[in-house]
């Protein structure tokens, strides 16, 4: 990508965003839905008003645009939330993930360069699934996943601060469950009594590998220990002399209580689950990884689809279908 | 205790004091071990550096002392930590809780007034039971329980930031179990995405005391579940058109999340326990009563022992084992 900006703005054939929380990632595509361009900025939806998007938009990718004419912008995520740019409401499941271009909105704008297409997310209520959920640009990814192969059926994982879970069917989510995974993780670490004894691990180090596949095999064989398992790591590091000391001590306690958060997601995702079909993690490959170390713990197998990849094949495939 | 300070100076013959993490309380006692004189300041633990007890405490009692002689003082909780006044090593369980003072340590002072003695925390570790454990202020409380039933058995339970459940067998305490109830429900409600979701319940309101026993239930049933939940509670609030709306619709949520922080707990404290023997819940009344609630839900029944009555029920039996 050493295109000129002139380049850009003369190959450009639509622009593809994901539209998260804290940040925002924009991505120039030509004719052949190659990238041509990409820029990113730390406006996410926290910090934008309603009349803020188009401006902040504009600034990020108006070199990109060719003099004359519309230019197609398709976003997902949090842009398209009741408090982003502009609601676009959420499809109830079960949605074939190559229609989520059926529920955009198009947002009234300013500039006559653009057009704007916010993708919706995806929610199920009591009325057809047992408990209530939602998401909003993880959607956007699983159509990715189908981009390639339309007729996938298969358990979907997304890791994250809000893991997601999602049951496929010939294309279609049927289910999904979030877990709060990555945020429980960050406030015990950061925010409680155990910030006093957790460091940061390295899973390619052996000790921290076998405290998080412990972690994860003992919350998957009795979650209901979760919560005085955590305390016991305040105690262990308080008592226990076969630890090592200084920072691999906190290293390891850190792994431990990553595997704790993992294994109590793994055994309600995994629960009832035949392990002869691989689950597809979908995201950045640390994650993934750690994620594989703690499913192959309990016997699962995994793929791996690159979480960047997924969202590019998730928004060529709602462009494709909007222009079909 | 109207008692005038002269009055205290005259019939007071030992000093009772709590001195946890965040506060200090003291009570002055007469030579039957009636309260003659109350007293307490938020100089905890963790505001203080060891070489500053001394003087928080003459501070606090010194108009009670007699003119002459010295005055015992019995202290329980953090100030015997390693970061506190001094370390009073942990007894490993099983330890006969009237005998916690052949653990105290005696801090050297620079006053002749007073004789203080510091009593230990119990700890357990893989050499005595399943898992690490410790407490420091508990094992006093329930000192208090056996300081009237001297060969008291059965299952105790402490509701708290950090929850404590022992087992007692014959006024020994075997066996015990910490869980991070308080201190997850605080951080969740207060810190992580459901801070927008929940308010202040009130379990004497029939909404919220439903929500409360269902979520009780619900993760006692299955905690599994309980990280899936915990998101579940943020996708109702955004999706459900039966909560009410409001400050009641955010007290409804909130009854749920401490149902289902306790729940969690209860899950594992209660797993394989016999219904037939009462749980002693020792604490303050508000707190006993949500868990009685949640613990009736489940089959369970309780009684109830006022956590201040307890610590110092169990300072004067430390008290007594020492002049014995």
């Amino acid at each position: 990508m050493n295109t000129t900006t002139a380049e850009v703005a003369h190959q450009l054939a639509w622009i593809a965003v994901d539209w998260g929380s804290s940040n925002l990632r924009a991505w120039g595509l030509d004719k052949h839905t190659n990238v041509i361009a990409q820029t990113r900025s730390d406006k996410g939806m926290l910090s934008l008003k309603a009349d803020e998007y188009e401006a902040e938009l504009l600034r990020l990718v108006g070199d990109w645009l060719p003099t004359t004419g519309q230019t197609d912008v398709m976003v997902c995520g949090m842009a398209g939330a009741r408090q982003g740019w502009q609601e676009a409401a959420y499809l109830p499941v079960p949605t074939r993930l190559n229609q989520l271009s059926q529920g955009a909105v198009t947002p009234t704008l300013t500039s006559q360069r653009l057009s704007v297409y916010l993708l919706p997310g995806l929610s199920q209520t009591r009325s057809n699934a047992t408990h209530f959920d939602v998401m909003r640009g993880e959607e956007t990814q699983l159509a990715g996943l189908v981009a390639d192969n339309p007729a996938f059926t298969g358990l979907a994982c997304l890791p994250g601060t809000h893991a997601k879970w999602a049951s496929l069917d010939a294309g279609a989510v049927t289910q999904f469950t979030t877990y709060l995974t990555g945020e429980l993780y960050q406030l015990l670490a950061q925010q409680s009594v155990l910030k006093h004894s957790v460091g940061s691990d390295d899973l390619n180090d052996p000790a921290c590998r076998e405290a998080f596949i412990s972690a994860v095999s003992e919350i998957n064989a009795a979650p209901e220990t979760f919560s005085s398992r955590l305390f016991g790591l305040r105690a262990q590091d308080l008592l226990d002399s076969h630890l090592p000391t200084g920072k691999k001590r906190a290293d390891v306690l850190s792994a431990r209580l990553s595997g704790l958060a993992i294994g109590l997601e793994l055994a309600d995702a995994c629960d009832q689950r035949l392990s002869d079909e691989p689950i597809t993690l979908i995201g950045h490959q640390a994650l993934c990884q750690r994620y594989t170390l703690a499913l192959n713990a309990i016997g699962f197998q995994t793929q791996h689809l690159d979480g960047d990849t997924a969202v590019l094949a998730g928004l060529r495939l709602a462009h494709h279908a909007l222009k079909a």
